[in-house]
């Protein structure tokens, strides 16, 4: 950000922490709330926050931009009991992984004009302050949606905050990012889990497997409570990317039973399309999901 | 290798290519063959192969070691072929993810003294002679599997081989080591195949991935020539780990839609255990899946 007032970050974990050193590591101010004592102490001893927020929350009243950076579950509850403190905030923002129900949520506190949702497609298998580092969010995508209160400073300001830390923003609708992120994100998050529950089953130990296998298994370390919500407010989205994969997996089921080399053949010919794609075209993505704001 | 007579190399891909390399680099004698010429030429001009092996493979029969590194539905007939060449060569060995048909098929050919099966796990989404590189099999496990006529002197040597490139050879039996890939290799692979055609088909770039969603579809990227060999040998364990995994993944459905979280915790919490197991216990797969030998 050009800087300005303070800014405040709710929830000082992988993405919250790496916001809060990225923006005090180019001389922001930052202040910082988390649940949990030992990561606020840490991140006041580190340098990275300025000021620790106390439970009532009532210094939100002087930040001029406040971060959500807790669970998608704990996000709502959260910005109503800040939302009497919130008034004057230049923008305020989150970072989960679904988008609707918040947005939705600002505007029924009449935040809406303040509110930007964000999500940067930043995080890891890891969580809390101690996975937090700097740089994050170099280069990656931050989805932005705004509700149609939003006003035009909380929009420029989103994109500041976040370019601000290298990351790249692309305006998206709410609706069509969840739809969206159920098969980009939630459902690859949904088959590492099982990969690793059938194989934990199996007494196959992790560093049995070769690298593929380490990939396939990587997220199922991820952090429950972070997903359970994930998984219960876009449920439906969710299911939808599960049944097209569990289709999926059904026919190639098929086609080893039948030794049906020429379906194979197909499925590798339709991936590997895919995969090149991204290289002969990097930034096909910005074109599909959404356009640069 | 303690060096001593050639190493004849079939199959100058991945794995075979950067064997080669290896072997070249420290000085022992590579013969090479491969049905790509121009990777034979290449492997020639950079010095990593001293010798280029005609197609009559009669040049065989002066190597000491013979290495089959080619697509496992291609392996036993070239096996055959070679297998009036290879008669004085202290180890035969192979490079498959599967064991079972390769060590019987030497066993039909009368070869089963000097063959060893070998599968190094160290294989990624690339494929050729291009893909291959030095330090390939640096820390890698590899399963070794015998046949009751293999002897001393080829196992010692495949042992030898395998160490002189930095791999840790494990010895393990051929039907289970079968069994065990299909769920720690083969299914990881149908995963990401089975992903990534979900992705295409929705119209998802790979760009618009985090890091979780391109790890877990970076294995679609592999070679369908090798892949389907494998699905069509490996048949039966493969859709013993599918249907495994596929009853998991109806299990993780059936509490996305219910909103089950105690459900969604429980498998969290065996996955968490089995990836900090890795962690807690790093070499736990020698005495699960094998013994060293």
């Amino acid at each position: 950000m050009t800087s300005r007032g303070p800014i405040a970050v709710l929830g000082l974990g992988l993405i919250g922490g790496s916001l809060a050193r990225d923006l005090a590591a180019r001389g922001d101010t930052v202040w910082g709330f988390d649940a949990d004592r030992a990561a606020v102490r840490s991140a006041r001893r580190s340098g990275v926050i300025a000021r620790a927020i106390d439970h009532d929350l009532t210094a939100l009243r002087d930040a001029q931009v406040v971060v959500l950076a807790v669970p998608v579950d704990v996000a709502p509850a959260l910005l109503q009991r800040a939302s009497t403190h919130v008034r004057d905030a230049a923008l305020i923002t989150d970072v989960g992984s679904t988008k609707r129900r918040i947005v939705q949520c600002a505007a029924d506190l009449t935040l809406g004009a303040s509110f930007v949702g964000s999500h940067p497609l930043a995080g890891d298998h890891r969580a809390g302050w101690r996975a937090s580092r700097t740089g994050l969010f170099t280069g990656a995508r931050v989805d932005l949606c705004r509700s149609p209160q939003t006003s035009d400073t909380a929009w420029r300001r989103a994109r500041a905050l976040w370019r601000a830390v290298g990351a790249r923003p692309v305006e998206h609708d709410a609706a069509r990012h969840d739809a969206e992120l159920a098969f980009a994100s939630h459902l690859p998050q949904l088959l590492s889990l099982g990969l690793a529950g059938v194989l934990a089953h199996r007494g196959i130990a992790r560093k049995r497997l070769g690298t593929g296998g380490r990939d396939m298994t990587r997220l199922a370390a991820s952090s429950e409570k972070m997903w359970g919500a994930i998984f219960d407010e876009n449920a439906e989205p969710v299911l939808d990317a599960l049944d097209a994969c569990l289709a999926a997996l059904g026919a190639l089921r098929g086609a080893v039973q039948h030794h049906d080399r020429e379906t194979l053949r197909t499925a590798f010919t339709t991936a590997h399309a895919w995969t090149d794609d991204e290289t002969r075209n990097p930034d096909a993505h910005q074109t599909r999901g959404g356009r640069a704001p």
